[in-house]
């Protein structure tokens, strides 16, 4: 199992049993392109563990949180909307140092200063207005905590249909909604600039740290010769940014 | 005459006679995207320039630098290693808060803390190896100096031939030498990710304060529906960098 794709948004799409059955196949299969290249490139971006609180927004089944707490996280929220995915993660999980919390990234209220690292993997697409919730998470965190998050990349997102065929990317200006196709129909997702993405963070007063577009490795390649594409036209906009210290 | 596509590579492409025939023949026309989105885009970005030191690395025919003092700079450098570029620099700029020297911006050398603005008008993509001259501008900078570069758009740079089609990306992944043909043939770029330049930055000890990828309005739009291809692939990025003061 990976720990990708998991929403966070205000819609309800893996809670329909034709997309979760399809989702969970594709997940249980290791078919894509996420245990070759997205998880690795992720992790590395991660700040030392020791003893961190984390909050992980969008976390799907809870393999993330389970891979925080074993690299030596203290606690690990897990949020996720969904009730499958809810569910999943409850009985995937037997570690009392993760816990789940069943809302919209967007909705959570934490104090302030009060987490070490925020992590999101491939869920803030599913968000329609992202600056408030950065606003929020930023507020969560310590100063000099981290925040890193991997999601869908612009050049994706732009004209996701089209995206589907490496090479083609289209209407990058238009910021908004996007209907897709992923299992079932109506899966929506929401598109902005990288730049966009990126001021956002800024604005919500962290400073950029890292910024990756990760693509497969020679190696990884030779295992899996379907991932070439990810070579052409990146897939994945991991972003890792702190809250600065005070002055 | 705008002040674009100017460069500061180690090739001589703007001291090739056809080519400078048709780029200057491009210029005078005003009839590029420059005018109407990349310019305005990027004078936005500029901090206050009231008694600012600046340096414009690939001044061109030193366009940006006569604006540069027209809003309040004390001095502007203009470099560029075009002998072409620099003649008409000289003969088209009669104020003297203005030099030029006729350098490739890697080779320049300006002493620590001296400058408060470097800036590169689309020229940045021109340069092979980008972290050293990175390293080397921020040092000119004093603490709080402002770096405010534009280049071409990676999704552009990374398959040159495929981009001057709109929607069309390609080899995203895979950095360095591109052959182009810009008015005559061989004119090299080099593409790197936008990752890679963001990070390239940020190793170089400067904060990330915006990062823009213009794109046209309605209104320039409907003066220009030319541009329109412009809104459906980003052309040009562009990027402000603060050195960051002393703790």
């Amino acid at each position: 199992m990976g720990w990708h794709n998991v929403s966070v948004s205000m819609q309800n799409i893996y809670d329909d049993e034709v997309f979760f059955a399809g989702y969970q196949a594709m997940r249980d299969a290791r078919s894509g392109i996420n245990e070759a290249v997205k998880q690795p490139a992720f992790l590395a971006l991660l700040p030392p563990l020791d003893d961190a609180v984390v909050v992980d927004l969008g976390c799907g089944d809870g393999q993330l949180c389970r891979v925080l707490v074993d690299k030596g996280a203290k606690s690990v929220l897990g949020v996720d909307h969904s009730a499958r995915m809810f569910a999943l993660a409850e009985k995937r999980t037997v570690d009392d140092r993760v816990r789940y919390l069943k809302s919209f990234a967007e909705q959570v209220t934490l104090p302030a200063s009060s987490v070490d690292l925020v992590t999101s993997s491939l869920a803030l697409h599913y968000v329609a207005d992202l600056p408030p919730l950065l606003e929020r998470l930023a507020t969560w965190l310590r100063p000099g905590g981290w925040f890193v998050a991997s999601m869908e990349h612009p050049v994706v997102t732009a004209a996701p249909e089209l995206g589907s065929h490496p090479c083609i990317v289209d209407n990058y200006a238009s910021e908004g909604e996007r209907d897709t196709t992923w299992y079932v129909e109506g899966v929506v997702k929401y598109h902005r600039r990288i730049s966009t993405i990126i001021n956002g963070v800024i604005d919500a007063g962290l400073a950029i740290r890292r910024v990756i577009e990760p693509t497969p490795t020679t190696e990884s390649l030779v295992q899996r010769p379907n991932l070439d594409h990810y070579g052409r036209l990146p897939a994945v906009l991991i972003l890792a940014a702190t809250k600065p210290l005070p002055r």
